[in-house]
């Protein structure tokens, strides 16, 4: 085993970074044993160096990570602070000085992936980045290389513990959104602002990246779909239940059917009960892929946390680490495919769909027409009502988003429509 | 991109052979553009050439597949021949001229890892077989690498996609065991011999190779203790029932408590319903890990199968194509713990014991000394009888092997106990 050690610099000492620094010093031997050298916490910078930090030699401490990146002598960059700015130009300033880079950062990734592979690429470094999707849960790795030979057509998965905690809450106890939300606060499942959460931009980030992964290509976050779970409430877990089903915040990356392009969204759904991700519980993230010779895969665990991101974070290190000794570098991005992302339009699938209507003979012809009208088939009815009020049920075969769209555009100008309670799209089927 | 192929040697063009030949053929572009290389198939070996192989070039076929190997241009060799021999002397001589080996045998692999990982790496070539464990399921690499940073405590999976075709059709339709090995043969689940899958030498092969990666030691076929599952009973799953449990064939991996050993083991368990493995249904397979870090994982998927297993084939050959291409091999065998593996009596679980007994007072108060005798805690009794036969279900709290075995012994040589009908180990809580 090589006795010189191997430099590295944490840029971010909070949950993911204390951990990873404490693993680096009581896992020392054993790192030094998969990587065949030993490595060395060679600074750690931080906003605030006044914080105590238990186990980490405050003379590594700085406040300028800037200088910490441009030492010289840092083989590998751990970028745990997050944001855009200062991470980004700091991981191609760490390329610039001679460093590859271990980054947890699912924002920027999922904006400046496609320039930073670049900026890595250029100075023959590496750019590994587990953890900044589905914490622990080896899931990039798997999708870059595991599955480097075959097709992947499909990936599908619940990407943030928060939402499906909530979710989760909602379904077992009958629980509105607010008072679910309130209970993941409570216990630290969610954050003072939960808006990145709730509202699906955290889920929209790993999407991109995970869609640009699996297809070969080039997605950025605006290419992803995204719509949040605020507006779900208990009686669409009631009607979900109806049909076997229970909602989900799904992040779906799919490959058209004819191949020629791709589409990368968020939003919640129905699904069946019996597919896998429906038993996914509390915080735990799942991610289903299907390609064409592996069939479903399924890759299930903690998808936050310190300890968990902190373990992800290791693995691509000693990967670096390893690299760096060998001379080489790992897989890095591939867009060959340059398929086009189509929009949200072009999307196919199925929908279910609560109307307030009112409660008077014809209204279902009306309604039936206007899908007919828009190309959208009626799979089933469930008309109920009392009191001059009624409401229609209406779940549709598969259809494309823009023709559903078009068709509630339409209902909501019926008459005899007072309202769209609800619009969920049914997948997993 | 460079255009000169790496050449490719097929030792084996059976079910899945010929599918790794075909996606290299069907989805030669895709890999190139992953390698950074064309790869080429450069010769087939097959035993029987007669035989049609459609899409191959009968120019390529060669029942030579010793001189294959010797050719001195085959930069990458997959071996899916299986069995020992000749496989084992064929995998060295590509070694030895020029070849890296991409295999799925996990019979050798669990008997010879250690010899033919030394070979590799004195030549300097890789030897990958991601597709020896779970078929298309990425679990290998996952432990191997994304873990690489953690510390696994326990592997604890469902490997064999024939025996859990098996027990859950016993599960779900009460059928016997004969009853529904007879429809997985039917169904082409079983093999005309199932010997290796139902008595559990395939799950034992594949437990050897997951613990000697999951804790970096050496772990034989023989440390394995391997029970089958052809004693499983319809009254064993009525009783796992009645605990909330089904059973599963496990292949368990175990860190001991204190650290400084390492247990593996293939047989029937019990585990909760609510256990993320007991809803692993038909031929699929799935294996949990559980590690200090990132805390419990599942990685799920179609467990064999010619399509599933090249995919994980054709995985392994971007990987090693690419590692020779930048003059580098991937990690190898990592034995640096020397971890000793302990016998069956030092592992530590629950049991669920069933035995017949006389139906007389005094019978509960004389079980129960022996247990107490053995040190075996007493967690549940349930004594049931009538015309004179009556039976007791024991379920144990956590006790040895040895210390069990030790009390069945004892039992056994009660007058009052008629017989032990059954002995399962309960797992997974």
């Amino acid at each position: 085993m090589r006795t010189r050690p191997l430099k590295v610099a944490l840029l971010g000492c909070g949950v993911v970074g204390s951990e990873v620094a404490r693993i680096m010093t009581t896992h020392a031997d054993d790192l030094a044993a998969r990587i065949g050298a030993p490595v060395e916490l060679a600074g750690v910078a931080v906003r605030r160096p006044s914080r105590v930090r238990e186990g980490i030699d405050p003379g590594l401490v700085t406040t300028d990570a800037t200088a910490l990146v441009k030492r010289g002598d840092i083989d590998v960059v751990v970028e745990v602070i997050g944001g855009i700015e200062p991470a980004r130009t700091l991981i191609t300033t760490a390329f610039e000085h001679g460093a590859s880079v271990v980054s947890a950062n699912k924002a920027l990734l999922a904006q400046d992936g496609a320039a930073l592979h670049a900026a890595a690429e250029e100075h023959g470094r590496d750019l590994y980045y587990e953890a900044a999707v589905a914490g622990a849960i080896p899931l990039i790795r798997p999708l870059r290389e595991s599955l480097a030979g075959d097709k992947i057509n499909r990936v599908m998965g619940i990407v943030n513990g928060t939402t499906n905690f909530i979710l989760d809450k909602m379904d077992s106890t009958g629980a509105g959104y607010q008072e679910a939300l309130d209970e993941a606060t409570a216990l630290g499942y969610a954050e003072a602002d939960p808006t990145a959460d709730v509202e699906a931009f955290d889920a929209a980030a790993k999407a991109a990246i995970l869609a640009g992964i699996a297809f070969h290509t080039r997605v950025r976050l605006d290419d992803v779909y995204r719509e949040g779970m605020t507006e779900v409430t208990a009686a669409d877990f009631a009607s979900a239940r109806g049909m076997g089903c229970t909602i989900k915040l799904l992040a779906i990356c799919e490959r058209a059917a004819d191949g020629g392009s791709v589409t990368a969204r968020v939003h919640p759904a129905m699904i069946p009960l019996t597919h896998p991700l429906a038993s996914v519980r509390g915080a735990y993230n799942a991610v289903f892929v299907e390609s064409d010779a592996a069939g479903q895969l399924m890759f299930y665990g903690p998808g936050a946390g310190g300890a968990p991101t902190a373990s992800a974070v290791l693995g691509d290190l000693v990967a670096v680490c390893r690299n760096k000794l060998g001379g080489a570098t790992g897989p890095g991005a591939s867009a060959y495919t340059q398929l086009p992302v189509s929009p949200m339009g072009e999307v196919v699938t199925r929908y279910h769909i609560s109307l307030d209507v009112a409660d008077k003979p014809g209204v279902l012809a009306q309604v039936a027409t206007v899908f007919a009208e828009h190309g959208v088939s009626i799979d089933t009815v469930r008309q109920s009502g009392k009191d001059g009020e009624a409401s229609l049920v209406v779940v549709t075969h598969r259809a494309s988003d823009a023709s559903l769209a078009g068709t509630v555009e339409a209902l909501r100008s019926l008459d005899t429509v007072r309202g769209v309670a609800s619009i969920m799209r049914v997948e997993g089927e």
